[in-house]
């Protein structure tokens, strides 16, 4: 055990695009939890494209990380001390942990992991906040189901991968990738199922091109877009979907460093000739029904139903590096960071 | 009785902005009914802004008007003739009777009217589909409810004055309108009962001074936004959305003539960070709901809680010259279009 406790700051609030440079290392004393509060050893974090909002000042569905305060993430690690009877020495949990060696938060920022369901780490990818937000979002938000053409958007990435998963499993006619690059397009269509994937680095932000394209892979028009990038990709959606279309907001990694909102075509039209949906969401709307959904997922998981794709960077030191990958499309899968060996 | 049939047809596909040239006036001779049709003599006929879209050859919610063929749109008349059981001579019916005197219609394109709910022109407005569309459109697509602050555009308009005035019925805790001068202005707000109403003249397309003045009238941001205009009107709506907003976007009037979508902010951050909704529709959606609807509606009509507002042109050589005043904001109230006396 380490006698201190790393932790990343936010070192300022980077305008637009970011590099390591806004984040600074830290070392502390190890917390004592206080009343409600257990003291986590942290074993694995997460890197996610919400982190960029919390690094803003301006509004969000969340409070922004403070300048010099720890930078929020979910982590899973082991309880070390415990001082509410929810949670027990020895226990594992995942939750807003942060980016940091060890974390003494209230009972109610975490919750218990079960081993028997896969590999920790899983409890921050397919089993935890990505693999739940591809559940309520497609199942729940977009209400996606059987004989549906559904198009979903960063298609390797740790939630659309799920997300075209769980349209097959529940019977979409056809499941429709857009993602960056050959080798990607080619790992969802081979690998994840997918009926095709469009490589959008082949269409050099035009819109029109790729909307011409989405109506050739989409015959039928689009009944469901799982939107996780925003900005031209999904502008080229629009003109291309079915009467009743749902579109779940998700995420939008291409608008996060934008300091302006760009403009794009009004999409008032399609809404109205379609009668179509738009609606974005948080996955904490769903916070109460996570257990179920995760007992599903686990299923279909253990069933082969589901594959999914890890990203590890080694050390707790190279966390911002992480992010700044996810930012430049440079990783491969869900991007974690290992804080440290665990033998579980 | 006139001896022949007066019908407007469409002239031609106008571009852009049109005026009483796009449409022709013939005479035909009065159409006997078929198999399964009823024969109506038409009173009042409706003149309402989607049928800009039945006169453009693209894509929408319903087929468009062939050039030469007769205008498509609601009136309500009395039954000459049936060949339907459900109908018989005499019977009052508002239904897609088209821009003519007399129609031969199937007997699904046609219902029956209560004369005991109010004049019969009431089954064009406040009964009829600018009813439904408000009706529906506030309670079941934005999902209004008590304590929500709700905005409507165009809120002198036949479908947004309505939208207003439900609003409060159902306890909405303010009600903000926004129209097109001050008549209109102080008729939403001394008439209709609204808590406040914009001028979005006052503010000459810059949305970002409209985006300020609804800030200032909707302190606790904006719930329900239900959209007649589109264009940048609504754009000043996005950044003053309250989380879990819902927005219904029945039409987009300031949109229908423009032959290029206009670019405008993406709205994508603003959804994201309030789980906010948009969600077009059409009335016929609901057109299984509409009788206990015309019921609820024609009680609050009868309890003094709705009022409405009728602007009749007389005589049917008018009627193209009814629409072109619609688009060019010239009406004040129900555009109707009075083609004959009738004694009832």
């Amino acid at each position: 055990m380490a006698d201190l406790n790393r932790q990343w700051l936010l070192a300022f609030r980077p305008d637009g695009d970011f590099d390591e440079s806004a984040f600074r290392l830290a070392e502390t004393e190890i917390p004592s939890p206080d009343e409600d509060e257990v003291l986590v050893h942290n074993i694995y974090m997460s890197v996610d494209p919400y982190m960029r909002g919390r690094m803003r000042a301006g509004k969000s569905y969340a409070k922004p990380v403070e300048v010099d305060g720890v930078m929020e993430g979910g982590a899973v690690g082991e309880v070390l001390e415990s001082n509410h009877p929810d949670f027990t020495a020895g226990d594992l949990v995942e939750g807003r942990l942060g980016w940091q060696d060890y974390a003494a938060v209230n009972h109610r920022a975490i919750r218990k992991v079960n081993p028997d369901h896969g590999p920790i780490s899983t409890s921050l990818g397919v089993l935890g906040m990505p693999g739940m937000t591809a559940y309520f979002g497609t199942l729940k938000v977009a209400e996606a189901k059987a004989g549906d053409t559904l198009v979903v958007s960063a298609a390797s990435g740790a939630v659309g991968a799920l997300v075209g998963q769980i349209g097959k499993i529940i019977g979409c006619k056809r499941v429709v990738g857009i993602a960056g690059g050959a080798e990607k397009c080619g790992y969802v269509k081979s690998e994840l199922g997918f009926d095709d994937c469009l490589d959008y680095r082949e269409f050099g932000n035009d819109t029109a091109a790729l909307q011409a394209a989405l109506a050739q892979a989409c015959p039928d028009s689009i009944d469901v877009y799982f939107d996780n990038v925003g900005g031209w990709i999904s502008d080229a959606i629009y003109p291309n979907l079915a009467f009743g279309a749902r579109i779940a907001i998700c995420g939008m990694i291409s608008e996060y460093n934008q300091m302006e909102i760009e403009l794009a075509p009004r999409i008032t039209r399609h809404l109205l000739v379609n009668s179509a949906r738009v609606q974005g969401f948080i996955v904490s709307n769903f916070y109460d029904q996570w257990p179920a959904a995760i007992e599903e997922m686990a299923g279909w998981l253990r069933d082969g139903k589901l594959v999914y794709r890890e990203d590890v960077i080694d050390g707790l030191e190279h966390a911002p590096r992480a992010l700044v990958r996810l930012f430049t499309s440079k990783n491969f899968g869900k991007q974690l960071v290992k804080i440290r060996d665990w033998n579980g």
